[in-house]
């Protein structure tokens, strides 16, 4: 038990390299593999505080990503050496923040983030009170790494429609439904379509409904601002994401 | 220099886990994930023997895959600590041979593994001759991973359509092509439509055509033996990829 809570870190601090994979067609990290550092870094840090997804699913709950907004400052390159940190900041009602700064191998800040987590119940889908479950508040990290506030979401524009994508098995974790990762893979999709290789400097990316195995969804931008993007599902026309974008 | 050719290994050996955006919905590292492990082993691998992208590429040829054969033991679980081993084999005519390794953490054998790799013109596509760019013969380790020769590719079925899909930005890598794991993840989706969670005891994927951004592509089934699936450029009727796979 003293070598359990000897061997937790506070804060989450990881070496990392930039992989092929992971890397876009000028080289440099993608939307998507910087989400999935992200995601990678919050899911095994929450495992190693005990309050992950194996812990909290024996109560048949889990934990879903609600929004994550980060700061562009450099993309860093391909097979450049990374430097991921990550802490859980506090609890506002239902959402759990959790922050993250990205360091290039010399100490220079590549990105700066937030995101929100809710727990939900894995049958009822519904978000649930933390405190039922874990006693989590004294692992929090009061510091924020996100000084700069995006300006609010553009959601009364008029929005058309760029192409549609339907979800497959290779797009569906443990949670049942679409990986974070997959919108980031939209939403990239849609700014490369409008924008091409134009550099972002800020993103903030809202998870609004689950996607389940199956579905279709149209990917779709506001023409007047060129700024904001959404996935809309087909069958019922809520909103699976919207999203929104600065360039430098 | 000397320090360069000591921390040179002729077979690669990395510790990895099994992450969370690696794993299916039934909580064992996915098709998509192992193919990833594979491609990421033998692009660092690649690297630190001198005969990577890094330094090829300045010719304006890179590494394509053509061949991978998967033999499937035991599909490692969420979490899992794996070993990773990989090694060059042997270059017969246009192609070098790497074979992959993939243990569990007490040294079980989850994966043997064998791939073939082309280097083309960067401009032409065409494959190379090696020995134009590098000495690699060398570096080679004759054991061979695979012992079991599968099945031939039964090519001569009539195939149905199961779905298209259409090549975006975040699906393309710095070959200017998609990346080998999408093939995986449009295979994954075929086999989960036809066979739901059956599991595979063995596989072969050909990498026969590259595929550009925004092309569209059917993936196919053969009906008679439910093992051949493909992938048809629509533009041109070219096969971009056909994969046969075995059950338990």
């Amino acid at each position: 038990m003293i070598f359990y809570f000897c061997s937790m870190q506070k804060i989450w601090n990881k070496r990392l390299q930039v992989g092929w994979d992971e890397t876009n067609l000028n080289g440099k990290l993608s939307l998507t593999g910087l989400s999935l550092i992200l995601q990678r870094a919050a899911v095994e840090h929450a495992e190693q505080l005990g309050f992950g997804y194996s812990e909290i699913s024996k109560d048949n709950v889990s934990w879903v990503l609600f929004r994550l907004n980060i700061e562009l400052v450099r993309l860093p390159e391909w097979k450049e050496k990374i430097r991921i940190q990550t802490w859980p900041r506090e609890i506002i009602g239902l959402a759990a923040f959790r922050d993250f700064i990205l360091l290039s191998e010399k100490g220079e800040v590549l990105c700066n983030a937030s995101s929100e987590w809710l727990i939900i119940d894995l049958t009822s889908r519904r978000p649930q009170r933390m405190d039922r479950f874990k006693e989590m508040a004294h692992l929090n990290t009061a510091t924020k790494a996100l000084t700069y506030k995006p300006p609010p979401l553009n959601t009364k524009c008029d929005f058309t429609p760029l192409f549609n994508v339907t979800t497959r098995h290779s797009d569906i974790d443990l949670n049942g439904h679409t990986n974070a990762r997959k919108y980031f893979d939209w939403l990239d999709d849609a700014i490369y379509q409008v924008h091409k290789e134009k550099e972002i400097s800020f993103l903030q990316m809202n998870y609004l409904n689950e996607c389940h195995l199956g579905e279709e969804i149209t990917i779709e931008f506001c023409e007047e601002d060129k700024k904001t993007f959404r996935g809309l599902k087909k069958e019922n026309g809520k909103t699976a994401f919207i999203a929104q974008v600065q360039f430098k």
